[in-house]
């Protein structure tokens, strides 16, 4: 049994839409007529490509985006402010989803459990360090991205059988098409909010191999019935 | 048979000094007198806990510092162009050290060959498929931090004892005093710069249980008289 990390275990995305959300709120000031969102969106998937995901590319991507469309006239102190949104959010402790620790020691009880996340290394193994959660891990995989090919290479050194292993996540991108694309199962528990580049449309999705579930207080039970 | 990558395979070090004479030269010109080489240290070490390693890493903390030594005068272009700066260390070529190719087929023939590299997971794999050397090592493994531990769990996840286990690279702290610490051997083969932080007095190294090389390429006759 193998778990995401980030908005399957700890909060994530919210973080970042909070401090997206404070980034408006400055820009604001500068261009009100500014569509920060889009630009910033914009900036980021050029990036993806050379920055990776994480804190400290959306902080680069912010600060990128600021400069930008405020035509080069915001004040340093105002990107000053954005850097520190970013310290702050690598420091803030990793606050847990309901129901997870309960949820990892029951499934433990009767499996080895995995960590498989993705992004910056550095980033996700301080995450779980502050978790708390570390030790319940037989083996911790942090991926720099999450498709079919590294989950091969995952299994393969663990010599573990794709129809042995289950994927518990909320990104259908990351978390459940590419595990039911080698013959392993998925379980999607979805999160309230989804970063725009892990949307992925309902009816693209494989029709077997995964299920959904609400919390993850459900999925001892879903085991037992499989 | 495990190599470093930064300065042991490819030029990296020199990258960073470029940049940061780049970065001297651009604040020159807003304050003359300041000290922008040891400000940037001292950010780059408070950021370390946070941060991490890498290029990603060093780009905010020049951005801190250009910033906080400008008492938050510098222009918003000018900070632009320090982004610039990291964007293209990033995306620039992976320039291999002399004798790189020839020593790892050789070694490559008679030992299994790992990478074992310190810093950005994303940066890190990206400059691996940009260097060409992929295919050459049956396994990669990129760490947050080298120390004793991080080694001594590299080793017991791939069951390699530590008699049978040879690191090679450029920093004694990283490469050749916790190996040595765990019962393993290092070779040490300097590189012409060091960043500061990876800095250790010679009289600290341990006794034994290493060597030093001037350049990979007498890698193999050193294999030859073991």
């Amino acid at each position: 049994m193998a778990f995401d990390g980030d908005d399957t275990l700890w909060h994530n995305e919210t973080r970042f839409q909070l401090t997206q959300a404070a980034l408006r709120e400055l820009l604001r000031r500068h261009v009100p007529e500014a569509d920060v969102d889009a630009h910033l969106a914009e900036v980021e998937m050029r990036n993806l490509r050379i920055y990776g995901y994480g804190v400290k590319a959306f902080t680069l991507s912010m600060i990128e985006t600021a400069i930008q469309v405020t035509n080069r006239r915001i004040p340093a102190a105002d990107l000053g402010v954005i850097l520190g949104w970013g310290q702050k959010m690598l420091a803030e402790p990793t606050e847990l989803l309901d129901g997870v620790e309960q949820a990892l020691r029951e499934v433990g009880r009767r499996h080895e459990l995995l960590l498989i996340t993705k992004g910056d290394l550095f980033d996700q193994e301080s995450k779980l360090a502050r978790s708390g959660l570390a030790e319940m891990f037989s083996g911790v995989e942090i991926l720099s991205e999450k498709n079919a090919d590294a989950y091969r290479s995952v299994l393969r050194r663990r010599q573990i059988k794709p129809d042995e292993f289950v994927m518990v996540g909320n990104s259908p991108r990351s978390d459940i098409a590419p595990v039911v694309a080698i013959g392993a199962r998925g379980v999607h528990i979805p999160y309230p909010l989804t970063w725009h580049h892990e949307h992925v449309p309902e009816d693209s999705m494989p029709s077997e191999g995964w299920y959904r579930l609400e919390k993850i207080s459900e999925l001892g039970a879903l085991l037992d019935s499989l």
